[in-house]
């Protein structure tokens, strides 16, 4: 698209046109008065929305080349901070001081204004959006350097506004406005809600669904935390949910782990010592890197021990999403090593090769292939006797995963990464916790417990963001032991 | 306070030295998680408000200086910069931003998330009162230009976060808490509340008090506006607050302007055609730069649109603070001069000198003095006749003082210049409006009513802002005009 | 079950037994203080309501027979007022005063002091409700009678319990609890709710649907009134509820007579000039006899003409109950007088007789049993032809059935009376207006609207209730007409 | 008044006869819709009020005579009755459905109905209160038996309408709307309010003051109660309201017993362990008779328990209003008696007599006298050692008093009458108590607990309202004995 525009294709240069002569009326008086900058504000937002969704990023991209930073200034004053150094701090200051305005793009002080109109904020949530999805696709490397800015500056300013302090956390019940209760349903997507009665249940008794709002976007809510009221520390997400398994094989959950019941079910304070989050989702894709679900997790935390003086654990039952493509990819690459003769790295071990070579009744060299076949078919769920052989190796690999394999130093699945990033410690692998169709998708039906040790999770965050130490448990150490 | 630590006073060394002691705990590991910053911040502020108001200054001096930005980083950064301009846009683009983040003092990202914990913003509104109030104090030059940075760093946090999404409009009435209440009372400077009843007025029929409050300051009203709602626009504050007048002579309201009655009394919609603006207050120093007057009385605008169709007029009934400061000094200059023979300029006009000396029987070389000491004596106010001659040079003066006289090109008078940058126009003078001590100690009991005509407040506010054009009306220009 | 309680049965006698026995340790002692009182009131409520369905209304006969009044002393303070009548005026109104007190029943005081307690009204609604659902079937006149005394006691409690300043009026949107919402769908009686969008539509945009709550039953809507805005009154209920029709015809609705759209659409106010009320229900079996309907009419009306100058026009559109079963009631009856030759009533005009013998080629004779059959099997629906030929027979007699058929001297049915009581006009009958099943069913598929003109429920409403006369329209009487 | 109405005044009768029309205007047709009738209570509504106040009580004299009972029709009724006994129980229970009816005034329908429009229940609180206050002045007795009968007619409506579950508990605190604190202030009764701060004392820290509001009297307190929050029971007022006493001395309070502090302090739970009521206020003399105050102190304890799980001490702090009074009159009746020789009755013991003449070197004879003139002149404060002979028999008395005087059975001081009839224990006499003015003047500075255990206040209600037993304490018996 933004290509198309470069080379000259006329709709795309016309649609250029069109936004320089439009922005032209928007930056031309840029010492306007509060009330002309408003009506300005609100000409810019209407303009934005109406456009044709193929013209908005041609639109934005005009906009953050004609009207970030002026160049020639940024160097006039830089050359004049290097030269101002050795006379004297006042001066050096001061120079600083101008460098530090060339530098603030144009259209920042246009969203900071329009940060204070009505509905201001949710646009520029929107409009951010807009441009994280499309940013991938721009071609040109310098309109993707200028969007870039457009887009970190609207982050920067939105983390500003998306301050703890702005942010209302409420309880969502069955008491709560439907509109409300509705969106949260909408959007559930961790374990997506089924029927009503699910729904109740889920704002219901041994549950708190807390979200938090927003002053600005009200009525919407921002980041949805679901937690469960338990007794111990679920090991599976069917003992919360009540819901049905793919395959017939029933969930091991813990026994009496969850507080079952009515939805309206007057709750046993003796009952409950555990708070279970089950699913956490951010609403807004345009609030990306903006820090929510930490502290809306934090929050409800603070809110429980409140509430409950009887909860003394704390703990995510969370899922693996990535594992299962992860694993396939790797036996692939394997598979693909061996085939041409370098199979230094092995994935599965001796032990247990051998033990699914007896169960299967297959030779040594076909392990591997049918060990993926079976994964890709879900070919090991049809009968409980193979299920048994593959849950040894697949933990293994899962353990694996979570603990070892990383990005850029930081634990590779992303969910890790967020509880880790908390303070939370990788706890407990769980075992057909998660029997639905999606969860054998993503995770071989594996979920994972990630424990906040309240006492610790300051410096388990800060040990995980600076040294990259995931802290875990012996239990979960020994999933990942050679031995066999 | 801070030249002594410079000159190596004890005491200032040693609490800069513990300052720096102090400071170093809170940035030594910049890169922290969340929760781990979170628990710097709440030390930072319990670290300040614990110290003793003297130590203040040199605390916040020294992190101004210490944490600001890396000079040496900023340099070289900026002479990548330079350098940079012939690689291409993508890259110049990067250093750019580089140059940004090295530009932002390091205190900035503190400040920051300060504003996220619970009464953080309040705490920066306060430490920027702080540093408002001590700023002229600070005596060397280096300091104050670090502190000058330091407060625009946390002025330009607080306009974002007092944008208006984030400001709540709350009418007060009798029926508020009385907590609110009270707070509306101990703020009200313009016109001072005398009593009980007094209050429960200001709050009752034919009035509207309205107020932002904010987010993280609950409970504190941050701006507050009392409107009155007549039937014409008002020439006299005494017939909006009952109050007496410091002469004996009778007030001049223009007649049935006001609508009298009782606290609870019903308001009879057909009697309101006018709201005005008799007060209006900011409460809180640190945020002093923060527009939120203007968007108040916006907002106030639309409300008494909404509530009452029959409101064709708004205007203000505004005090002028600093006329008779002004009007003496201005004499004073004047009488100099004569004294030394230089008198070109001429406040009084010669037909006002005759009427004058007529009335007075004095000889012409005495009657600036005469003029000047009546003022400052309130000696114009014991007869009626003297007053009679006075009141006209006294409002062709004043109409001068808030119409010609300038300060870098805007009105010098600072209430005029609010409103006038609002979109307001200079209405009218009105003679003996205010006839209290205060209203004749600020201006001679005048006040003057700035119109807010919705319509062109956009146009009139650019007007003024860009090009300093103050609109007016024929009546007021006339009070300036040099025939007798 | 009174009847075998009467006779002896072992179990009745048991229960019998049981309940004086219960009974005794009630009322034992009756002076009591609060406290005790208090706990007493609610060991009645937990007995009463641990009893199987099969020993309530044994229990009930047992208290209202043992419990009620003493007749002896009534008997001997009658006497006594008899007697009295000589001895002065203050004597008399103090044996008056006694004899008062005296036919207080000994449970009436009870149930006020049950009215106290938490859940104690909603107690005595459910327990009315039993004895109104049973008593139909109690055989023995004494207990009816008894039991007949004890239902109009809770009946004047409730009356006084339930007046309009104790009753909160609240509207009923998609911001409203769903607790809240989903009671709206699951009470509708009048139109069946079928699913999510007709729920959030019959609370959304051009519909208001206002309940009445009491303190005493908090979250429990006690009536609802389904009101829907539109710019002309409404002749069909599919323009207002998109209903699908149960025959293919189109249903004929007024033109324009409905605002369609979107359900969260805002408002034309411009297009608003009726409100038609096209659902009520009380929601409490245990009320019945406590006039709640109309006040809540009367308070909705109050509120629309708040809320919208624009609306002059005020009627229901109304189901008719009944008709198809009276009419069909009727053809029977003819049709058998005609069979022993006794037909000096015609409920089929000669011209309409004729009509339909050319219409469907059938002798004279079998028109009424054809006329019926049509109605019975739904075949007049069958095509459009004969269709038009039921038109005018089956709009006469509906209107007919609404303004002649009487009971005791009120009109037959129940919509009709309860409407005309509130001052309403028999407006408008409309033809095809809900062609649902469940309309051709009770009315074959007409729906009238009567209609308030508020400044004349007042007097409609005395004449109706008084002297039985029926508003109504020219164009509604002339449906009577017996000419062809 | 009505004396002279009998007597035939000319504008007694005037008056009389108006009423009479007017009433009859009201009751003209009795069998009205719900429309029609609403409009006769405004009617009657608006009548009332605008009558001088000296036409009311004849105008209620009119109504309570005129639209009272048909006493002819009861009269027949009762007879029928009578008559009725020996035909059958269902027929006699319907012709007692029939007196019952004849015997409801026909007024009571007019204010049941009036209860039901707005403003309507204030209205019948507020005539009710005219008809207490000017009662005792009515002079035909025939004229007061009538409306005794419209006082209690419409009590019982009121009883039922200011039933709990009607009843809504607030608590104020500086945060409440300032309408309701002030009226909080007004109506503080038993300990006067000084000014702003000792106001905001009383709803601050350690201060519970709760009201019950009413719905149909939004923004009234109905009763206030206040509770201090204390580490013990506290003995006197002053370390509670920091009041200033009377005399020099200092009050005795119990050591630590009373949580000082500022308004706005964090409330240190572990300090708390009793809750001190120490004033009671029921606002509308319109609702004498009906049960209130009980119901508020039992349900604020209910409260104060979910709030602190830490108080297990309730007790009243209360005034003993009459017993100087008392004390007064007794001694004048004695000395009376000594007079004419008749002295069987001795108030003050042997021992006591010995001690004073010892103490105040006076004669045997002289000295009641002296302890009157004492008492009456507050000479026994003027020294430390008088007062501190006049302790003893003054605690001796008023134990007395308020143990062993009786009124009709039950303890003659009302407030002991009050907190006896709730179940409370007379637990500690306190000696200087309350040393204002006001508390030496109704008990010679003495105040008294009243002790809720919370265990045994019904079985305590119960034995007190049936059989006079009043529970105490072995110190407060101590009192009374007659020993030395």
């Amino acid at each position: 698209m933004v290509q198309q525009t470069m080379s000259g294709s006329t709709r795309a240069s016309a649609t250029n046109q069109e936004a320089l002569q439009f922005l032209e009326t928007i930056f031309s008086t840029p010492d306007l008065g509060v009330l002309a900058l408003e009506s300005k504000c609100r000409r810019f937002c209407e303009h934005y929305k109406s456009l044709p969704s193929g013209d908005k990023i041609p639109f934005l991209t005009t906009l953050s080349k004609q009207y970030g930073v002026n160049q020639d200034t940024v160097i006039q004053v830089a050359r004049n901070v290097v030269n101002a150094q050795e006379k004297g701090e006042a001066l050096l200051l001061m120079t600083e001081e101008r460098l530090r305005h060339a530098l603030i793009p144009q259209y920042q002080q246009l969203f900071s204004k329009i940060g204070r109109i009505e509905g201001g904020v949710k646009f520029l949530v929107d409009m951010r959006a807009d441009i994280l999805t499309n940013l991938p696709g721009v071609q040109s490397d310098d309109y993707k350097a200028h969007m870039r800015i457009l887009q970190q500056t609207i982050r920067d300013l939105l983390a500003l506004w998306f301050s703890v302090g702005f942010l209302h956390l409420q309880r969502i019940t069955w008491q709560s406005p439907c509109d409300m209760v509705q969106k949260i349903s909408d959007y559930e997507a961790v374990h997506p809600i089924r029927d009503v009665s699910d729904l109740k249940r889920r704002v219901g008794s041994y549950r708190r669904c807390f979200v938090f709002t927003h002053g600005s976007m009200p009525g919407e809510p921002v980041v949805v935390l679901h937690t469960a009221l338990t007794s111990s520390i679920s090991s599976s997400i069917h003992s919360i949910l009540k819901t049905p398994t793919f395959s017939g094989s029933n969930p091991t959950a813990t026994p009496d782990s969850t507080t079952d019941g009515d939805v309206d079910e007057k709750e046993d304070l003796a009952r409950i010592s555990a708070a279970i989050f089950y699913s956490i989702t951010s609403t807004q894709k345009g609030l990306q890197g903006v820090d929510l679900g930490n502290y809306l997790i934090k929050t409800v935390v603070k809110e429980l021990q409140n509430e409950f003086s009887g909860i003394t654990q704390f703990s995510s039952l969370s899922p693996i999403p990535g594992f299962k493509v992860w694993l396939v990819t790797e036996l692939n690459r394997i598979i693909n090593l061996k085939d041409i003769g370098e199979d230094n790295d092995e994935l599965l071990l001796s032990s247990e090769i051998e033990t699914m070579r007896n169960a299967l009744s297959i030779p040594d060299h076909s392990v591997l292939k049918t060990f993926k076949d079976l994964i890709q078919t879900h070919g090991w769920l049809q009968n409980e006797h193979i299920c048994e052989v593959m849950k040894k190796p697949l933990m293994r690999l899962c353990a694996r995963y979570l603990y070892i394999e990383k990005r850029r130093g930081f634990a590779l699945n992303p969910v890790a990464n967020f509880h880790l990033g908390n303070g939370a410690v990788l706890w407990r692998l769980n075992w057909k916790a998660d029997m639905s169709m999606r969860g054998i998708n993503q995770s071989c039906g594996m979920m994972v417990n990630y424990r906040y040790y309240l006492q610790n999770t300051e410096e388990n965050s800060q040990k995980y963001l600076e040294d990259q130490v995931i802290p875990t448990t012996p239990d979960f150490r020994s999933l990942l032991e050679h031995t066999g």
